[in-house]
C-alpha cells in the first residue's frame, strides 16, 4: 500500500474496528472457536460483561462473528468467527510481530482490566 | 500466534497504539519521509492541528517517529519514522488487506474529519 492510499476506505474501516477497545483481543480470542459466552469471557480475560456483550454485538453486526443459539435445554449461546473474522489472524500476527519492536508505552490508552480476571 | 497468547504484552502494546485515534493513519502517512509538519498535515488529511501535534508528540515519546529541528533560518521542523515506525508498514499492509473483507461499519467509531480537509 502506498502512503498516499493510507486514507483508503478499506484501511480506515479496519482501523475503526481496531480502535474500539477490546475488539482486537476479542477477535483473537475467538480463533479456534466456536466458544460459549463463558469461554469467550475467560479467553478474553479483561472486559466486564457489559462491555464484552456490547462488543460481541458490534462484531456480529459488522459480520466478523456469528452468534448461535442452541435452544437446548439448557439454552446455550456460542460465538464463532466468520471468514472475515478468521482472516483477522493475519493482522494479529503482523501486530504481534510489530509489538516486539515497541518499547513500553506508559502513556498509551489501555482498557482497564477486570479485577476479578486479573492474574 | 496462538489465541492463548492474545494477551501477551507485545500484542496489547501494539493494539494500544492502534486504538489511539489517528495514530495508524499518521504512521502510514509518514512512510517515505521525512516530511515537514505542513506536509504531515496534508498527508494525514484529517486531524486538526491540536490533535495532530499531540499525536506526533506521543508517537515520538513511544519511539516511533523522530522530530528534527533545523535551526535555519527559517526554522524548519520535520518528522520521520524510526525503524520501529517503518516496520508498521507490514501491519498497515495486513490491515488494508483485511479491510477489503469488511463490510461498511455504520456504528464504528471513526475520528471526525476536519471540514477544511474534506475532499
Amino acid at each position: 500500500m502506498k502512503p498516499v492510499d493510507s486514507h483508503c476506505q478499506t484501511f480506515q474501516r479496519a482501523l475503526a474496528v481496531l480502535s474500539k477497545p477490546w475488539c482486537g483481543l476479542i477477535l483473537n480470542s475467538l480463533q479456534g472457536g466456536p466458544y460459549r459466552y463463558t469461554e469467550v469471557r475467560e479467553r478474553t480475560r479483561g472486559p466486564g460483561d457489559k462491555i464484552l456483550s456490547a462488543r460481541l454485538k458490534e462484531l456480529e453486526a459488522w459480520g466478523l462473528i456469528l452468534r448461535r443459539v442452541d435452544p437446548g435445554p439448557p439454552v446455550s449461546v456460542s460465538y464463532e468467527l466468520t471468514e472475515s473474522g478468521r482472516s483477522f489472524g493475519d493482522v494479529a500476527l503482523a501486530i504481534e510481530r510489530w509489538g516486539r519492536d515497541l518499547k513500553p508505552l506508559p502513556g498509551a490508552t489501555r482498557p482497564a482490566r477486570r479485577k476479578a480476571a486479573a492474574r
